[in-house]
């Protein structure tokens, strides 16, 4: 990608704080190759689920079409996969994405909203067994850090969306802007898409 | 601290999302631990270094006393610290609570205000000769993930504020705690405040 990629991150009631800003600290970074957005319910504040109310610029019914779509996690999830209206309107506008991405349990979302049908995908250790119940037409994958498989990008519990995002930064880019990026957080980032100690801690892979 | 000790996050134009929301996110996860205020200039929209908007509970005029307070950093500070008005507030609001903690550059802000004179501290590394010119009586530690001296906790840059509110967590309670709270959000906390690559890195400390 050439010219700056519109990011939208799609905030609900409920959404999980670090899967939206530990992402958006990261792309915000590159704040030349990346322009975000923050879609909600309606334009205006959005309540997290832990508490703080951020503001979203575009209602999901305004909201322009983006280049990468994000679905953070977080306790608001459980009602989202079955809001209908919510779900058809995902997979409207995110199905027009080049990329479509999740953190946590928003490959749960995904998943109900039929994007993740025949792809890859992870989700929250904690929460597999719902995430993956969401989308029997999905390949779970319960040992990863985060997967890509192709165009559709899913990674697992909360802190696991900023080692995703410096994927992507590479992907889309450079290694090199990604080591950059991480290091001017003074993060380290898991490179290794297979690093995924949380699997075993929580009986879903041999340690 | 028996009771939930309540947390104040101070925000300002141009703050560091992640320094707010990381250890946010950390401390929230024990909610019935700590209680989370956003303290801003007024009741209301404060704007993000990164763009988006996170909504005030309450203006510093306003602010209740705090069990712990926190100071992102963020671009917004290189002003906070020339703001006689802020400063005299905050060293009248901060000196009340039992912790005193900052993230990245807001401890340049708390060196400025004179909270950190005769403490042990650190900061961001590619920051670390701004912030310590603003407090010539504080002895700064450039390697360092983060410095607990007494009652004044100060953090490296931006991520580095997740593995002190661990810490944090960990000296107010248990290890344990601190320890199931880092892997509910899936995340590896550096444990050792020593650990500190990003000091070589920029030139601060041997490798």
């Amino acid at each position: 990608m050439g010219r700056s990629a519109s990011v939208g991150f799609v905030l609900f009631d409920g959404f999980e704080v670090l899967d939206v800003f530990g992402p958006l600290e990261l792309l915000g970074q590159v704040s030349d190759r990346f322009e975000i957005q923050l879609i909600g319910p309606v334009a205006g504040p959005v309540t997290s689920a832990q508490g703080p109310q951020v503001i979203a610029d575009r209602a999901y019914a305004d909201a322009p079409p983006c280049d990468i779509v994000l679905v953070p996690g977080g306790p608001g999830t459980r009602r989202l996969v079955d809001d209908e209206r919510f779900l058809a309107w995902l997979r409207g506008w995110a199905s027009k994405a080049k990329y479509v991405t999740s953190v946590c349990t928003g490959s749960g979302v995904l998943a109900a909203a039929g994007l993740l049908d025949g792809y890859g995908a992870t989700s929250n250790k904690r929460a597999f067994g719902w995430a993956s119940s969401q989308g029997p037409g999905v390949d779970w994958i319960p040992k990863a850090r985060w997967v890509e498989d192709r165009n559709r990008w899913t990674s697992s519990g909360v802190s696991a969306g900023m080692d995703m995002a410096l994927a992507l930064i590479a992907h889309l880019h450079s290694e090199e802007l990604a080591l950059q990026t991480a290091d001017a957080v003074e993060y380290e980032w898991h490179r290794d898409p297979n690093w995924d100690p949380f699997a075993a801690k929580n009986g879903l892979a041999p340690d």
